[in-house]
């Protein structure tokens, strides 16, 4: 067994690139960023969840009581940047996960160079965001997303 | 990438390996066995499942319109045995599915000996798929197809 590879298989199916919006006043474009890996399991697959945690070597494990579910999340940029994003780039993703990945990646390497602080950089952020997870729920639309930036802009 | 790890891992989130049993009154033990190995996916992902029928070179791919999902299924018992069975052996499955592989194999092997065509085998191959799919629907529990066989007998 290659364990790179199964571990690709495996997020291939049950993992999660997102990337959340919040409405934040004090910060100067009033929109937080906050990209996030996740891989969720019902507690009975509660080992292969602490097994992605200490395969990577960073990010969290939490339970959740209401779904019965453990979740590996990792949220930190630099985590995301040096150790999530080059096993995906060495080991890459088969299924449509792959278009969100990649829009992943642009936007964690974009706040990486301090773009989500700025209008413009925020609004290709959001852009991107719109290309992934398409069968996900979402807070706010990068529509309504953008109308915010359009209206700060002034 | 190793493909033969990255399936595995992929099948480890994805698959289901179960088996299903009908009542047949032409049969002599009443009761028809068919194991049945499947990954379902979206029909987003349509090109993953048409690629795990070209990896296993057996097996066949059917749409549902009414959930949307492209199926790939291996239901004959000598592809079961002589090509599935091997790979997850050879790369093993990780989470709890890897219970759910230890009962299938057991039931296919016995089938293979024709164990499933007596009701003592058949008595086995029901108590093991009690240990399957702990989370998923039932047509008849082990109980009740458990409470046929011991009318046959009398």
């Amino acid at each position: 067994m290659e364990i790179h590879s199964y571990i690709t298989g495996f997020v291939d199916g049950e993992g999660c690139f997102s990337v959340s919006f919040s409405k934040r006043s004090k910060l100067n474009t009033g929109i937080e960023v906050r990209p996030s890996f996740s891989v969720s399991q019902h507690r009975r697959n509660k080992k292969i969840v602490l097994y992605l945690h200490s395969f990577f070597k960073c990010g969290g494990v939490r339970y959740s009581a209401s779904d019965q579910n453990y979740k590996f999340e990792v949220r930190s940029l630099d985590d995301l940047v040096k150790i999530i994003i080059p096993h995906f780039e060495k080991y890459p993703l088969k299924t449509s996960k792959r278009t969100d990945f990649e829009a992943f990646r642009e936007i964690c390497l974009l706040m990486k160079r301090n773009q989500h602080r700025n209008l413009t950089g925020l609004k290709k952020i959001i852009q991107l965001s719109s290309k992934m997870n398409e069968a996900g729920k979402r807070n706010y639309s990068p529509q309504y997303l953008l109308s915010i930036i359009d209206k700060m802009k002034v």
